[in-house]
């Protein structure tokens, strides 16, 4: 294992010291309970995500203006303590109240909603939500939460910036999960840093589809698979689970697992749209990059997001965050 | 070999389509050619960059308002032809000029001069600028043009949105291109896609230093090294090469090779801080992430940028191209 780090006991606190030292006036961090949180600051619906670390940018990526209002970061691959997750309620309380967005894995819904319990005795209002749009799996309680979480932080951040009630920002969470999907394939493992060794050994004629982004091994292994057929595979799964119609609108999301260039997220991206075309879905929006990465695994999701009226002017909603831009304009 | 592509023939075009598909409202491509240019346009310095394809979200990335108006994309690793770039000049002329900003590599140098010599004939004033920010090299002519590059498109595109003359641009980019170095060191090599094998063999234990962004090998071997003692090495040879003062102002990159998790890099980002912060030389502004890669290598380097105020303005005026936004707030 070759990775820049020094001590890997040390990587989650050095990581957080060095988006905070790229981004001081935006944004600060507790050191203490490993929550990152907006410099600026402002009475109103407050976001708070987080989990495992190892999915950078995800989500301290996502705090600021627009978004998130706090990320609590865990151990790699590990959900955050609830006293982690209780210390980000409490130094982002409001009157207006607060919305955990978890990602549907045991350890995060645990800790995150016990912490929402505690935090109730202290006078602050705490919903939850939790995000299940990984389609490999077939008994939906147990979908994951993986990279479609992004675009619920991106289109609740924007409707609680606009000012609206607790009770309105979870309404819209919860419809943004409802129509967001998500279908993954690895084309190698991610390393652990402190284990030191891939989570599966693949061959190199061969992937993994369906997989989460903790490194775990896919639904079924396949032979290599062209770009076209890949992309194919993939929305097959998701249209299987969410049929889309002409005239529906969609927003994509390609998004790398951490160890996969530009390039081939861009291909990737062609062959989708070309199939999206194909059945007369308009595409309103989309993202290529890395978003929600399992450490530096290679490979790939494609996450769509069927879209309504209020979503579609959300998303396109200024937002300022270190890994999600939009001017506005 | 496994990669997210089609036929490896192709692949420069259909990552280019993929970009258009993801930014049809922004972005046009010129399929003859493989030009990306912004599909509104208006009068003013025209700013033209490009060279081999792998180093995404270079160029093309970097087109949009602030930054260039057109990106020549060659094949993996190789320069575009003249009759590429000079197409790009033609569709891009202006009666205030034209800007090539190139890298320091031969083939480039050859073909965007002899399609700037052509374009004079056609009463169109073209200029250039060639970027050779790879301190690893001792001689400063056959310096490479690395992830600096950015840094000059940045601030050269600021001013040319201005409205500023031909010459004022050009002067400006070449005071940024004499104030910007880089040092980079790679952790695994890159497999170029046509060829399906690395481009250099590297032991476990051992790392590159001084690599350029072609699969190079390094100007020599080192044993793998801690982020804090990386950053350090690196550092020393660019201020060797610029000393830095106290009050001295820098713009800062961590680039990633393509591979590398975004999680190294702020690693990187936190030790190369405490460096500069130890020498008294304050950071007006920090980059970290994928801006010049070199297809799918792990590794990163570091760029300084000496600052001053013209340059610290323009660095933070507004732009807004698929890989770097600055909302200007």
């Amino acid at each position: 294992m070759k990775k820049i780090i020094n001590d890997s006991r040390d990587l989650v606190k050095e990581m957080c010291l060095g988006l905070i030292k790229a981004f001081p006036n935006e944004l600060e961090l507790d050191e203490d309970s490993m929550v990152v949180s907006r410099r600026k600051r402002r009475e109103k619906v407050k976001l708070i995500s987080g989990g495992g670390s190892g999915h950078e940018p995800a989500h301290a990526g996502f705090v600021g203006e627009g978004m998130l209002d706090a990320a609590v970061c865990g151990d790699v691959f590990a959900s955050p303590s609830i006293m982690q997750v209780f210390s980000a309620i409490k130094s982002n309380r409001s009157e207006s109240g607060v919305l955990l967005i978890i990602k549907n894995y045991s350890g995060d819904v645990m800790n995150f909603e016990s912490a929402a319990a505690m935090a109730e005795d202290f006078d602050t209002k705490v919903e939850t939500v939790c995000v299940n749009d990984d389609v490999s799996i077939e008994r939906v309680e147990d979908r994951r939460g993986v990279a479609g979480t992004v675009f619920v932080h991106k289109i609740a951040g924007a409707l609680a910036e606009e000012g609206a009630s607790l009770n309105e920002v979870k309404t819209l969470a919860e419809r943004v999960i409802k129509n967001v999907k998500t279908m993954g394939v690895a084309l190698t493992s991610c390393t652990v840093p402190a284990r030191g060794k891939p989570t599966f050994d693949l061959e190199a004629d061969k992937i993994e589809v369906g997989v989460g982004i903790h490194g775990e091994a896919g639904i079924y292994r396949d032979t290599m698979l062209s770009a076209k057929k890949m992309a194919a595979t993939m929305l097959e799964k998701i249209t299987s689970d969410m049929p889309l119609e002409k005239q529906d609108e969609v927003a994509v999301l390609i998004n790398g697992f951490g160890g996969t260039p530009l390039q081939e997220l861009l291909i990737l991206n062609y062959e989708t749209a070309c199939l999206l075309e194909q059945k007369g879905v308009s595409t309103f929006k989309t993202l290529v990059g890395n978003y929600m990465t399992s450490i530096d695994m290679t490979g790939a999701s494609i996450t769509l997001l069927k879209l309504d009226e209020e979503m579609k002017r959300l998303l396109s909603a200024p937002c300022n965050t270190t890994a999600w831009k939009e001017t506005g304009v």
